[in-house]
């Protein structure tokens, strides 16, 4: 049969790193997809740049919006990342017929409900595995291997800079500065890594993983987002004291009141399959009803991981050309016309339970004081830690769990312990989880 | 758009939990699979048992070649298991222009290259997800997930019964015997548990995964195959003292001379992924080039999670009821005219670490005929445990694990130690792994 010719938009880490699995398996991709699949174009911003022996054979073009119109390219793949001119040179592509796959992201959790409409108008196939976790088949696993399921939630360890940083600052001990900084060295963190350590990315992940699970338009702007940046080697160190490891996670979850969908720092039970995940690799826990919990674990960035993906879904595509566009598996797993746009839970709303630490004075009733405060937001008590202190200092660090309870009466709570005479500073507040239901 | 109309094959617990799957998330399914799919026919072997409600709508056949010869049924579940009748009747089914699912990996693991044959004539597809791990979509991962790669090997726990026993044997302290009785009261295990104890049931499934990642013919007849029969409360000890846990794993790797293919029970270091897979769940290692190493954990058996792999199957067949067959995805991932028969290392020649476990008198010199003759052989030790003999007791357990060697040298040294005259009894050898390829 004829190859599949793919036009690859951007020739850096991850459309270098495509070109290369694609020749380097080309014969058992041929095997599995039942024709070659061929990179035959790709645009570059500096066409004179030295490249790889495998850009030999493709024809290099300086205007991306060529490519897209290309009449010889079968499958587009957007590979630079960004909104635009991703957004654009992606409808560009599918308006000129042409299936897409893209790595993108930010560009599907924003733009994806528009560019699935475009792609459904003009009945073409648009793959974006490689926009969450890496090369993990997630997305396929929650779109077809758990289609007769209801899933009922899902929490990932989906951003790995953010948990290598967790990761270094456990193991050894690091500052978050510090461990920045080290991934940074590493290539593990861009020079600017607010997306990843904020709990952007992590967002963007978690929005289309949660449209997929539970058949409903992709709502960014509804996930409740805090991400790493200042966590305390402190709170590290005592959560570990307590039992628990620190992790950033993406949780999406339907109760009877509404959807949550939330990224923040997580103490996790140090026991539990997603506390054993170390360093850049992520993992997605699925509850689902007929089969239970669900682990899926890999590595969730870089080159390889990302082509890896990315060349699946070539495959798919190349696999179901023939297919007509109304019997392809749906962009979020259900018909876009069955989608259901479900209410999010706002996050005080939310029921989890609550890792406090306060910096109180060294003298009777402070314990006393907070708890009653707590009793009054029928808030109660999992295990309270209190560190004696050190030598000529009047402050004691006092850490709380306490059991599920709604976030309000958290929030409430720790605006009157912080007006306590008796207090100092800020009550440092994190989510626990023991990921059960 | 009409119902996809489905006939079962039993009625039994996969069966039932089908039909109940099918009922309970009916609308979801329909909104994923763009229509509905409905159980209208099932054979049973007791027409006039009581059924569930779920049954009312469900016509009810004891013959079941009338069943899967029946012109108002587009899709045939064979969940009935064994070899025969389910071979003649998937092969009718077939031969009828039907669909098949199955969940049987006895029948696809010995006749899977005949029924992919004359599926292929037909032009019908055939789903078997539930043939492996039960709800876990491993052989959607391999076939689809992971096409890009160039597959090196898997690791799997994948059978749920010897899971469940070696974990209690490991917890609890209980000899083999008590573990299984305790198993078989549970329902984890059947009043014959054979196929699950001994191994084959690994095997089948072994097969199955290996066929798939490396595009070659089913080969179940050259599994090297090796249960938990009688493994000893003392080994599932002594491993966990140095610092190991005891699983049953199926393997299959990629050598230079040739594929690895085996089913034994195996030591893991304690903090491997895989080491923490307790009770019945399963899990699967994946080594692949591009995406590196990735796992795959969740229930392996039951209704439940059998009939989540079950359903997957008909909805992937249901979404792809208009594709030409040849642009399915094959059966094996690679195209049926693209396997490759690879050769099969005979396991003397397979090269893996050991644990050896010998009862020696007590008195000095032993330990130097025994390296002697580890030396003559090439074998080097990593560890050696002597343990002090019980009082009045003039026999001593020394235990060796070895670094990587291949199992013949470790097949003849154990003969020349057991020869010697110090040596009470058999040398207890079992495989250690890392799994770090």
């Amino acid at each position: 049969m004829n190859a599949v010719r793919i036009g690859l938009l951007g020739l850096g880490t991850v459309g270098g790193g495509t070109l290369e699995l694609l020749a380097r398996n080309g014969d058992e991709i041929a095997r599995r997809a039942g024709r070659p699949i061929r990179v035959t174009h790709a645009s570059v911003r500096d066409a004179g740049r030295p490249r790889g022996p495998q850009a030999a054979n493709v024809q290099l073009l300086a205007d991306p919006f060529e490519l897209v119109h290309h009449p010889q390219i079968d499958i587009v793949a957007e590979l630079i990342g960004g909104i635009e001119p991703a957004r654009a040179l992606v409808l560009a592509a599918i308006n000129a017929g042409k299936h897409v796959v893209t790595a993108n992201k930010a560009l599907i959790a924003h733009h994806g409900n528009e560019i699935f409409e475009a792609a459904r108008r003009a009945g073409v196939a648009v793959g974006f595995e490689a926009a969450v976790a890496g090369g993990i088949p997630i997305i396929k696993t929650l779109r077809e291997g758990l289609a007769g399921n209801r899933i009922q939630g899902l929490a990932g360890i989906i951003n790995g800079t953010s948990n290598y940083i967790l990761t270094q600052m456990r193991d050894a001990g690091l500052d978050f500065a510090t461990a920045l900084a080290d991934a940074q060295r590493l290539g593990y963190a861009e020079a600017d890594p607010s997306f990843d350590i904020d709990g952007v990315d992590a967002a963007h992940k978690l929005s289309i993983l949660a449209a997929i699970a539970f058949g409903m338009p992709l709502c960014f702007d509804q996930v409740h987002v805090e991400g790493i940046r200042g966590l305390s080697a402190m709170d590290v160190d005592y959560a570990g004291q307590l039992g628990y490891r620190l992790k950033l996670l993406g949780i999406a979850r339907r109760t009877e009141r509404g959807v949550q969908l939330r990224v923040h720092p997580t103490l996790l039970p140090q026991r539990h399959l997603l506390a054993q995940v170390d360093g850049v690799i992520n993992a997605v826990l699925v509850d689902s009803d007929a089969l239970g919990q669900s682990l899926y674990y890999g590595a969730g960035a870089g080159a390889g991981p990302t082509a890896s993906a990315v060349v699946a879904d070539l495959i798919d595509i190349a696999r179901a050309l023939t297919i007509d566009p109304e019997h392809r598996v749906p962009y979020l797993a259900f018909h876009h016309d069955r989608l259901q746009a479900l209410p999010i839970l706002p996050i005080d709303a939310v029921e989890t339970a609550f890792y406090l630490r306060l910096t109180a004075l060294d003298r009777p009733g402070v314990l006393a004081d907070v708890t009653r405060i707590l009793a009054d937001q029928h808030i109660s008590i999992e295990a309270i830690l209190q560190k004696e202190p050190p030598p000529g200092e009047s402050h004691v660090a006092v850490i709380l769990l306490t059991h599920t309870v709604r976030e309000r009466a958290v929030r409430e709570a720790i605006a009157r312990i912080e007006a306590l005479p008796s207090i100092d500073g800020r009550v440092v507040s994190l989510r626990l989880d023991h990921l059960e239901h």
